[in-house]
């Protein structure tokens, strides 16, 4: 029921590069394959371990342990740059799939709808940002966007333009609007310099441990910067 | 400057079973290492690419890209169990090494000195454990213990345990002691049945999304509720 010209397609499309030529990825795992099949998504294949076996299912896979589902959708095209307000996530070389995909998760959980990101990101369509994600790929728009120029149309607009820095305002001590832009930075090397010079404000989440802890991971910290903005 | 059967003995240190059987382990990267050098643990060898060359490091190094640095040190015997009280973190069944070592490297931020794990956790050795941890590895106490018997022990001294589930009260608006057992769920599963049949209050972080989100990660839930417990 799957076709060796097929299973070298879907091969193919472990890589980004043929990923981005077929406008297609893969999505994988049962509960994930069940939601994309309602998520609009246009879906071009769609394979069942019960159907194909345990081996062709394993061909195809990207995980090490070959789960019940897999399928194949059509990419989306990217929708037009929304206009800045609301509360909105900018990603600054957030390269890591992993971290990528939670923060979009993290963006589902928050009620953010749209998030940007830096060029040098990890690719939306990474089958390792879409399985961390955990469905939330379905349902954010993702703007690839060079950053400096969102931040100052955000200014421009009136908007604030918030990021975590270790020399910032103690977060649990300033008033947060409703509206912003939040920026979560690279682990390694933080907010890029031409983002922190758009920057209208710098927040920094106090460390209680004094006893060398240097930094949160961006998962955490933006975790903590959404959780203040939401709850007050 | 490394003999071959230096490099085999750093390599069988890549598995659990010789790090158990030597007592030792690996960490990786300048930084890393030097923090290392100064944390009081036993260091039994160390090795620079400077010195042994690139492809000496390659044949050691657990990463993909070799670090400069390779150090091995003496695992530490686990001090007895502290007597309950203060703010504690329990890891109830984190099986993924990243995650593990994210939630040590929460710990430190948020000034927790002591973690417990469940047996069924990931191992505090484990090499991306370590690197996870960004140093906090050396500065925590981990205990491996049952968790349920730690609960039982905390509750019968009179300190709250407190897990986040999806039916709990608002974390938000509830009021948080000082002292608490915060437990930390396994992130499919979320925490055990035995975990929970101990806890004392159970919270919950409100989502704001209204759109199918259906959870934070583990390493996020944790950093709000921890984040919660320190800014008041």
């Amino acid at each position: 029921m799957i076709s060796n010209a097929e299973i070298k397609w879907v091969r193919s499309l472990h890589e980004k590069k043929f990923r981005e030529r077929e406008g297609a990825f893969i999505v994988e795992g049962e509960k994930l394959v069940r939601e994309a099949l309602n998520s609009g998504f246009e879906v071009l294949h769609c394979w069942w371990r019960d159907e194909i076996g345990e081996q062709a299912m394993s061909r195809i896979s990207c995980l090490s342990s070959p789960s019940p589902a897999l399928a194949v959708l059509r990419q989306k095209a990217e929708a037009p740059l929304p206009a800045p307000g609301g509360l909105c996530l900018a990603l600054d070389g957030i390269r890591d799939p992993g971290n990528f995909g939670t923060l979009l998760r993290m963006a589902d959980w928050f009620g953010i709808p749209t998030v940007f990101a830096s060029p040098d990101c990890a690719e939306l369509y990474n089958p390792k940002v879409v399985q961390a994600t955990m469905g939330a790929v379905f349902r954010k728009e993702v703007h690839y966007a060079p950053l400096p120029e969102i931040c100052a149309q955000w200014r421009e607009a009136g908007f604030p333009v918030l990021g975590t820095f270790l020399n910032g305002e103690n977060i649990y001590q300033t008033e947060l609007p409703a509206d912003a832009l939040v920026i979560a930075g690279n682990e390694g090397s933080g907010i890029s310099a031409a983002v922190a010079e758009q920057v209208t404000g710098r927040l920094t989440i106090p460390a209680f441990g004094g006893n060398g802890a240097e930094s949160l991971n961006v998962a955490a910290a933006t975790a903590i910067v959404l959780s203040e903005f939401r709850r007050r």
